[in-house]
């Protein structure tokens, strides 16, 4: 199996000032197409630094992708590092240069700046990669039947050219085998007890197979990769493992292959037909963002109320002022009422509602930081919910809540 | 300086299966007390992998915290690679096992497994963590002055270690040198521009202070990062050295030491005493999300409203059909409208709209992927503007169009 390290570069994620994703964009990709991730190096802007861990990586794997340091600013120096790590040279190419001056010409830029011309710079014997969404090109070199990519770190501009060239690139140059995962998502099963519960199964995982237990918030998902020469017997083979698992452990699953917790609920919506709406008030639109984060859900979704101040619950929503003085604005029959009004103004199957207090200071009536309580209006039935989730950073605590939401919604679908 | 690594144990992050976001909490709470993290490792659940990047880690570095591979199941064998590298063994400790106990109890879990059991197993020559919010405990050992942190993976386990527990243990071990940094935000130049205008200043500053640019969308932010001894002194140096930059580049500055764009938004709205309110169709929550995540939010967000469907657009803000009729729902004229019937529906002195196709598909009118339009209402006047985002991925696009917009109200806000 062919194997890969990837490396990133720049201080920004040394410091903590920026998140990587691109590592786990770049994994992802190559996992689906048979190339195993063996390493992640985050390191810094330093020449010898990268020099360094080129070396270890190229030891290691058959392919080597660096992320990162090729702006037009000072702090970056890996294209230094490549020309020295392989002994070549930078050398202007004409050819980039002019077609840069059409890339800024396009987006109002006429000048090209000295800078510019620097990005221009290429090492003489690596094969070049066409940068479409950005000024730095991606070069590749070729060692020993090894690639080694050189990108650039920006997001908008790495995805496309994984998904668009290099991908395409390895597949034609390799014969890889297949790598199929099958991802189960369990609740309601602590991940202890459900090991415990599938520990006979587990051990007569075949040598191809290997199972991941991942708990996110408080669901697990059990993640299982196979890899194979041919993918329909792979397929077969997973789908074939899994069938036990129905018995022991069926009750408690609620997708036995989609991954995302907005993924399983789209499945579930598209397949009942159904409609859905949000009124948000400690998720802030986290609902909202979930569930339109699938590709297709304006055939589901039909909108959110985010009533954030406490009249706009009363002017919005209709809740009465009589239930919000008496159980307060953080309470089970308010969730209730916003479910149900919810439901009616847009006209939905489903409404789910929030309520709660996210911290850091109590909330206006007093209720303490990490009270919640959430509703979900299906047809004629409130079903309403209660968690206290103190202790959680504001971001977490609205991510824990949304998750738990869907997969409650998720849970009364399937029943 | 004292230098650190930090090591991500884990197939599920180079699977690219989940976003390793514990590297980048640690190395921002290691940054704020003076430790600079050298390397951060991403590596397999394999004993040898682990001892052999301790091994690396500890020659580079004076701490070394790693995270992942302490769960109760098969796929976690951190502590078996801990007790082999430092040559000690694991012990049953009685002490956390009533611990555990008493955790499980308090979250309705009466018996203990045998499993959980085994997370009482520490190294003998360990100090304990206490971990509240999970069932594996924290393990330090220290060695020559250094010290190694076993963590378990779980962010919302991890965060609290290290911030109630590990961070003021080193800050009490160790006499730590200051780090200062500042974030000065610059919108409408692009980098190389920038670089130029301000290289004479660049090439200028003090061997302890260094500048990296981190381009985020269309911002660009310099980060100035100081070391010293003496805090205010260090303090007052970079507040010293920023000052020629006001002439060089002050009229494209929007923000002189607030980082994240919805920080910048809140200092300016805190400072004027203004409200807002949010209309989004295409970011779906995503302004919400953003307004919000600022503590304190309340005192200036009134709410929103998410009309996903494009009848929603009529019957909650009021849109003239015949406007979508003539202009379609993707037009700055639906914008305009959405924008000021939102300021009116919320009575905030801003309100802020979103329309736009995200993909994969044609906008339902037939607009392009990619097209956007947005508005901003304040007080009596709005303004409306445009941006073609094609092949950006759907999450993409929502966060860079959210952000430009909050950018566009920040510099109108400036003006």
């Amino acid at each position: 199996m062919k194997t890969a390290t990837i490396i990133t570069i720049g201080d920004e994620i040394l410091s903590g000032n920026t998140v990587d994703t691109n590592s786990n964009f770049i994994a992802r990709e190559l996992k689906d197409i048979g190339i195993k991730v063996q390493q992640i190096f985050t390191i810094s802007d330093e020449v010898s630094e990268i020099e360094n861990f080129l070396k270890t990586a190229l030891e290691n794997s058959d392919l080597v992708i660096t992320t990162g340091g090729l702006g037009p600013t000072k702090d970056d120096k890996t294209k230094k590092a490549y020309a020295g790590f392989f002994h070549d040279e930078l050398v202007f190419s004409e050819e980039l240069y002019e077609k840069l001056g059409k890339y800024l010409e396009k987006r109002g830029r006429i000048e090209l700046l000295e800078r510019n011309r620097n990005q221009c710079e290429v090492l003489s014997k690596a094969t070049i990669f066409d940068n479409h969404y950005g000024t730095a090109p991606c070069q590749m070199v070729e060692q020993n039947g090894k690639f080694i990519f050189c990108l650039p770190g920006v997001p908008f501009e790495v995805k496309p050219l994984i998904k668009e060239q290099i991908i395409p690139f390895l597949k034609q140059q390799w014969e890889l085998s297949f790598i199929h995962t099958r991802i189960i998502s369990v609740v309601g099963v602590p991940e202890s007890l459900l090991s415990d519960t599938i520990e006979g199964w587990e051990l007569a995982l075949p040598a191809n197979v290997s199972l991941s237990y991942l708990p996110v918030g408080t669901r697990v998902k059990l993640r299982l990769t196979g890899t194979g020469d041919n993918q329909a017997i792979l397929e077969e083979q997973l789908e074939q493992l899994i069938q036990p698992l129905k018995s022991l452990i069926g009750n408690h699953v609620i997708a036995w292959s989609e991954d995302a917790i907005e993924n399983i609920l789209a499945s579930v919506l598209f397949d009942k037909g159904l409609t859905i709406s949000t009124a948000e008030s400690c998720t802030t639109g986290q609902l909202a963002r979930l569930l339109t984060s699938v590709s297709g859900s304006s055939s589901y979704y039909r909108g959110g109320i985010i009533p954030y101040f406490t009249e706009m619950k009363s002017q919005l929503l209709n809740i009465s002022k009589d239930t919000i003085k008496e159980h307060t604005v953080v309470s089970k029959e308010v969730a209730i009422e916003m479910a149900k009004s919810c439901q009616k103004l847009f006209s939905s199957d489903i409404a789910i509602s929030s309520t709660g207090v996210s911290g850091p200071n109590k909330g206006e009536d007093g209720k303490d930081v990490g009270t919640v309580y959430y509703a979900i209006a299906k047809g004629d039935e409130v079903r309403t919910f209660h968690l206290f989730l103190p202790g959680f950073e504001r971001n977490d605590f609205v991510n824990f809540v949304s998750q738990k939401i869907i997969e409650t919604l998720i849970v009364w679908l399937e029943e």
